[in-house]
């Protein structure tokens, strides 16, 4: 029996970082793919009804940046001291902060309300906190905090993807090259390769 | 001059976990209170265009939720064990949803839009989340997580009175009256209790 079983729909979307980690960290892990159709059975023996959540020693752990830290730092993939591990939290929830925003306007139902979120965070928000971003990977030699790879980098490159369909630029990399080397970083990793490699089509 | 100094508008908001820690720690802060008509000229010293932001050893750190664990941490209020700190940010990052789903429907401009965003989370998001909560704090004997005072309670305390305002429930307390019993936890501290008695009236 694995060491985890991990538990979210068959994409990358939220839960990505978690498995890249795992992929990491080589204990061994269950990548349970829940498809849309179970999804309604199934949420009520997830912890906090929501997906992903991840299981380890007879318990159950919601929430996919919690777990992201908890991995890392067991990985030694965290800061030394607690201002490091400050400067990785901060800049994270500054890339959650992007994603939030993408959320909010991609899953808005109302055709003409999405159209006017798009206009109006495609103005301001979602360049501001790119730039932003722009600057700390290029400050930190293509890494999201402390100038090395951390855990924060699997959040980056994980949820990477989902950020450029939520913000409909599937070529966000040509416009910011610092980005492409942070995936470049994890990705090129020998058993994140293999992880990613051995994942065949999934539903988004 | 005081160790810290911190950077926020004239109101709880988001900003007020950080102040009731940094009461706590009792190191000295400087309580920078932005009023709204400075902002736009504060905006650009800020790290990451945001508040509120701490400064201290010559540094400037964002971000709420990233600033509380620090502190907290600091602070003896963290867990003992990495699945200790596991169980917290979850439980704080399920606070931080129901504070997120509130601020989308706060701060909806489109007053329409707004009623029917409204109506939709009050009939499955809030109640959901709340439920969630008031099960976690229950089970943690009137505490955010491992049945103990951690920095967990502080931010949930700090963002109650917003996270009311948010949901339009001036007396949640009321219908979940475990809720009380966090904030009593975390105002009997007699620092915590010297620093909010010594707050003059607020913009929000």
């Amino acid at each position: 029996m694995p060491k985890y079983v991990f538990h979210y729909f068959n994409g990358k979307g939220l839960g990505e970082p978690v498995r890249l980690l795992l992929a990491f960290g080589d204990e061994g892990f269950e990548d349970h793919r829940v498809a849309f159709n179970e999804w309604t059975e199934f949420k009520p023996k997830t912890p906090f009804g929501q997906m992903p959540f991840l299981e380890f020693d007879g318990k159950q752990y919601a929430q996919s940046l919690s777990l992201a830290r908890y991995l890392g730092n067991k990985y030694d993939l965290g800061g030394d001291t607690l201002e490091d591990a400050l400067e990785i939290d901060q800049n994270v929830d500054l890339i959650h902060d992007l994603l939030t925003k993408g959320i909010i306007a991609y899953h808005e139902e109302d055709e003409a309300v999405k159209e006017k979120k798009y206009a109006e965070f495609n103005k301001d928000v979602f360049p501001n906190l790119l730039e932003k971003l722009n600057e700390i990977i290029t400050k930190n030699n293509g890494h999201v905090a402390l100038g090395k790879l951390t855990w924060g980098d699997f959040v980056f490159v994980g949820w990477f993807d989902y950020i450029k369909d939520l913000l409909v630029v599937p070529d966000l990399e040509k416009k910011y090259p610092v980005f492409q080397k942070v995936v470049d970083a994890v990705y090129s990793i020998p058993k994140v390769k293999t992880y990613a490699d051995a994942v065949g089509p999934t539903e988004f």
